[in-house]
């Protein structure tokens, strides 16, 4: 169950990018669930973190690790989030770097861990070890799709995306992986999402970058509201194309970056939608005429989190009510309700916080019954917007949710 | 559905309160949905009312009309919300109180609205006037049954519950009744509840009583954290009984009124909680060792509002993973994680934030086959506390909110 998800095509390998993975047996057997990275010597990485306060071993690592912005290997596995598991989780994540280290050849402080799957159970850390090792023997520089594919949870598809472009008088190569269907939520989600690139960029300038794409993407979707403990979003960057370094957030080749590579974040964050758990919609949902972009944001996700909304969703019930009640639960002060206009695409349903007199609900409930449509709120305060996705609450939501670890 | 919810006993009637309903065929042919509570003159009340924005027409009014504390009469309806109606809803509202003060022969400002149901539909006015008519000439102090009946709407039985008791030297009478069972959220939710009592007490005091027993209950329930337009709680008092004037908050006897009080508000919100749309399983939820009783709540709620966390509550999942994850959602700041135990009636799951070296899931899974059980949360910061009652998230919750309506 997935709305217009995308299959994966053949991604873009990164010069200074090697790739490989294993079947560790870390949940299941006989599916790759360990992914290593290899980087060339001077690449460079940002990173963007949960901010659950219960933060798993690897993500208080690799946040650490990525300070100095030098890197020179990933090491992912799924099935175990290895969050929730104190000193020993900590110290697991630390072998799993070193493991990969001692194959390099590097100092273990520049091996990055990702983790993501169930908490609070410890990792198996001999299999782990085992599958570090096959996985380094088999990396290539196409080994992107076969990643994309390892740290798979409960997508349904495996979620990536390549493109090239021109920056300066360079060809840059980039290529962008997600997982992540369920927990999806801002500052991160039940997510791991990296960006490869072989731009050449200043570390400062490229975790600047990450925090940038994070705010045009990953933290612009909400599948449940919860927020988990290892969501990570890292772009490494080789510096092996010819382009002038980029060491300068204002520069227009900063610029040019980003829109490049928010293109990719942007579709990565949408796709994570479109497989979100038991997904039957894909909802673009656009809140303008605000006073503020907080508060455009607040409505925003006061509509895709309420479980009345989404239900809504769900049924394709153009229940103007609930709508309303999701707006004014936003918590915005001074909120004038007979301001706000409510579109489905283009259909009115409300004009000054009342059904509109032109309404009919045949029509709303036509645009309803697509996968893919559009909700626009107009607060009638002002003149910022933001845009968010989200999903639906269904049957298969609850099963999912129900089942998983059985 | 519903867990172990208790059938309403026969309620007592309260000298100076006299109830009567009718079926106006406000949405469902011959199914009560009007109640008219008719109060003798110098009877007082107190409200608290929904926080939403988007407030319907006749809480307005009656947030309004209650601040003079005089009151003598309610007029309820089900089967429509009269919110998101705009000035036509407030006309409507009025109309509506207008014909039971012509009735009782009253200023209509002493006369008090609230509706419930469905949000963005004009009233059947004429009906509904002649609902109020009947209702009128049906009332009588034993229809307390009658009215817990009439103001129901997805509630699968309607909720009451009677208390006597002594104050000073007199025999004090309360009866409450209470409707709601989705959109379940502290600052009300779609609730309905009334307590009438015989007690003497002067205006502002009532007014005070009233908050503070919204937040000994309904304030510390949450079923989808979805807060409705029409929430309200009022509790009325004749003065019929023979009790000293209460005019202090500080006096014993207000102290012994509230506690006699607050054991029926109290249960009114548990009997919402076990009535929760689709609800199979009744939690009590209890934060400590927080630093502030304003983190213990927050911590409760992050828990309370996690779909993850409800949908292994459904399941019977012990996953300590949700309930860490949820815990760490809770944007307390400064949080040690691993100063943080769970229990699950008396198993405790995780000590110091990770899975307890004792623990055996199958003790865990016996407890949450219960349909009834607590879940503690000790967060090992100080000395506050603070518990809140909540539901899981289940197929029939999906169902009954994907159909309504329809």
């Amino acid at each position: 169950m997935a709305v217009n998800l995308p299959t994966t095509k053949k991604l873009i390998g990164i010069p200074g990018i090697e790739i490989g993975v294993a079947a560790a047996g870390i949940k299941y057997k006989d599916r790759p669930d360990v992914a290593v990275f290899v980087l060339t010597d001077g690449a460079v990485a940002g990173g963007v973190f949960t901010h659950n306060s219960y933060r798993a071993a690897p993500v208080e690592l690799a946040a650490n690790r990525l300070k100095n912005g030098s890197v020179r290997g990933l090491v992912i596995n799924s099935g175990n989030a290895n969050a929730a598991t104190g000193d020993r989780g900590l110290g697991d994540a630390e072998a799993t770097c070193k493991e990969l280290a001692d194959l390099i050849g590097c100092d273990e402080n520049d091996i990055v861990p990702f983790s993501t799957g169930v908490i609070g159970e410890f990792l198996p850390i001999e299999s782990f070890k085992n599958g570090i090792r096959s996985a380094y023997l088999e990396r290539m520089q196409e080994g992107w799709n076969d990643a994309a594919q390892a740290i798979m949870t409960t997508d349904t598809k495996s979620k990536g995306i390549s493109k090239s472009f021109r920056l300066d008088e360079s060809t840059i190569k980039a290529t962008g992986i997600v997982k992540g269907s369920g927990m999806i939520h801002p500052n991160m989600a039940t997510m791991l999402a990296f960006i490869g690139t072989d731009v050449a960029i200043v570390p400062s300038v490229l975790q600047r970058l990450t925090v940038d794409l994070s705010n045009m993407s990953f933290n612009r979707l909400t599948v449940d509201g919860d927020t988990s403990t290892n969501d990570s979003f890292v772009v490494v960057a080789t510096g092996k194309a010819k382009n002038r370094l980029i060491t300068d957030v204002s520069s227009s080749a900063y610029t040019a970056l980003k829109e490049q590579l928010a293109a990719i974040a942007r579709e990565l964050a949408v796709r994570t939608v479109r497989d979100a758990e038991g997904a039957t919609k894909f909802i673009t949902l656009n809140v303008r005429k605000g006073a503020t972009s907080e508060e455009c944001l607040r409505v925003a996700y006061s509509i895709a989190q309420s479980p009345l909304v989404k239900t809504a969703l769900f049924a394709g019930d153009p229940n103007w009510g609930r709508f309303c009640m999701a707006i004014g639960n936003a918590g915005v002060t001074d909120m004038d309700p007979y301001a706000i206009d409510l579109y489905l695409d283009d259909v009115c349903v409300a004009r000054n916080g009342m059904v509109d007199a032109d309404y009919r609900e045949t029509d709303a409930a036509e645009v309803m019954q697509k996968e893919d449509y559009k909700v626009t709120v107009c607060l009638g305060r002002g003149m910022e917007e933001e845009t968010i996705w989200t999903s639906d609450l269904s049957y298969e939501y609850v099963r999912i949710n129900s089942e998983y670890r059985s």
